[in-house]
């Protein structure tokens, strides 16, 4: 547990996700099976308040981000939120749309890797979901779609014009966004928009698999891992060598560091403690 | 019909290109076909100065850029351009090069999707053109060559050294300017460099028919696709999710968003007004 | 040779590396075949002098980098390094990671190609000498491997979470950085991590055959488009067409660029001078 910890109180109850904890592994569970998961004014809150409250709590190594049901996400929901949205004044859209895209920053800025576990439909704000994500563990039935401008919506949605041409590079990622048309598996692990294609079935397990290794490696080192990758995408490549220097004397401080040495010299698996 | 026109007549005529425009598609095409439709001074103003003339026009939803006859384009021509250029003063070379970038940074900004129809050689500037299009429909005769370095130039012209790399990673990237060989059709595709294979001598067809889609699509939120994803390659990820979240607001008072959820709840398909 | 001297002598002899000199081409040979070619400190400090001395002396038009024996380079020798920065203060860690970052600058900013000819093993820092080169030659025996987080630190090292995203895509470069598996040669190859596939046994001779083709070439012309190419990963578009215009002005003056027309008027292969 952080030391670093104030006056705020932990969230007690998480009414519009599901939420499990366990060996350092979060797993999120979107759980409204009977409308594919589609995202309500609440899940867009509570994702974007448990991911800072969990990255506060020190404990969590990895995190999987899955759906119950037929599929991963449908995206915003059509009459909550679309509905919703047409009786909305300027200021209220405008804190909608940056509160959607606070979760976006909070998946790539939070200090442990997420996985989505990708089956079945994963559209709109449901792709984005798994494209803000680390890895993207999909089985053979997944299909993603940025569907935003079928809605008369942009195809920049939630950092998805930033984001998709650094997966996917430039070309796909306009066909992408411009026509919004499904990508079924096997041409999205073509394009590398998904890291890992497992079995029928098996994204959930398999993501868990994932989760479980990067639970049992050396944490801190990957934490920075991925704050460099989000980071130096932003940065030249004089300032990201500095900040890979300044990064790899901090680790080589590190305890993890030092058992890689002890336990390679002593020919035995390291034991990281991710500190 | 724009209201914001001020005292600039429009062009009578294109000397050097024909456009045709018809429901809302502009194509152009490149029409020396017995030079392989070879740019000349002349076709580089005219590009240059007919796609923001198309814009303030504002009827334009989509482009199609084409070559007539064997080829695409074959570049600079190497009489009326690279001749001429040997003549030129410092002063002069810059204004040409400058206004070649122009075309790039034109075909970039246009607030409507444009096509590039490729079939045969797509050499030098041709290749450019290509790459500066949001999609390109080619065949399986294209043949993109970034050709600079074999006539002893950079092959960062007009933009490619930006644009390839974003296109199909830094790898591929540098192989291509930097040797100048030709990429044929189906390496192009397996690199990305490709947005939609047609069938041979149906590249014309095929952009066309995308071109109608677009035309018929929401295209104020195409054009906002394109924007954003011209203007998140050159943002970090906190700005670009402000820009999409501030977009989004925007278009969410837009007709066709209402019309989206009107259609929808009636269970018909929208008619988008693109506003 | 430059007129650009001054008092800085040169160096006799490199002793953590094999140089040879031939026709405008560098080879460096890793040569420490016992322990893979694993760096040394006094293997780093070199390759961060030797690169802008070869700049300086202006007579390079092409570097092979190899390593001798069964592999490319195994990275930082386990003993030698990590073994001793474990012993290191804060300052003395800053100036060694500092120090192989400045290889990678140096890789990126010489004024000539790099070839990385690999076989065998291309791990840690071995990976990332290869990443940073214009060329990936390699046979089908590579094995790419960033294995920074299996000893504890950041898979962020040298420049890795800058180059590899924009050459492989964000994607996969966070499955490679993040998890330290190693990739194979028919992966790599998918993934855009080679620029040419060799037979086995024949990357060096592919690289070799390469780097001649390369210095025979247009040097100014090849210097400039990598130069822009490095420059422009980190620039905006608008910036970018505006150096391409200079640049391309400047190479207009060149005697290279009248030698093409030249030769093609006379229907004659160039005879390229690189200035």
């Amino acid at each position: 547990m952080s030391p670093f910890t104030g006056s705020a109180p932990r969230t007690e109850e998480w009414r519009h996700l599901r939420l499990a904890l366990d060996s350092g592994i979060a797993t999120v569970t979107l759980a409204r099976p009977d409308r594919l998961n589609a995202l309500t004014f609440g899940a867009y809150a509570d994702l974007r308040d448990l991911l800072p409250e969990l990255a506060r709590g020190g404990g969590v190594r990895a995190l999987v981000l899955g759906g119950e049901g037929r599929g991963f996400c449908s995206g915003g929901d059509v009459d909550e939120i679309i509905g919703a949205t047409l009786a909305m004044d300027t200021r209220r859209l405008l804190d909608f749309n940056r509160m959607t895209g606070q979760v976006v920053r909070a998946l790539r800025e939070c200090p442990f890797p997420v996985i989505a576990a990708v089956h079945g439909v994963a559209a709109g704000a449901g792709a984005v979901l798994a494209l803000a994500a680390d890895f993207r563990v999909a089985d053979p039935t997944a299909r993603f779609a940025f569907l935003f401008t079928k809605v008369g919506l942009s195809g920049g949605d939630m950092g998805a014009a930033y984001l998709l041409p650094r997966v996917v590079g430039l070309g796909h990622a306009t066909r992408l966004l411009m026509l919004g048309d499904p990508v079924r598996a096997d041409e999205a692990e073509r394009l590398g928009l998904i890291s890992l294609l497992a079995a029928e079935g098996e994204a959930a397990t398999a993501a868990r698999g994932l989760a479980r290794r990067l639970a049992a490696g050396p944490a801190l080192a990957q934490a920075q891992t991925k704050a460099l990758l989000t980071a130096e995408l932003d940065m030249p490549l004089a300032a990201a060598v500095e900040l890979d220097a300044a990064t790899q004397a901090l680790l080589m401080n590190s305890d993890d560091y030092a058992e890689f040495h002890a336990a390679f010299t002593q020919k035995r698996p390291p034991a990281w403690q991710g500190r």
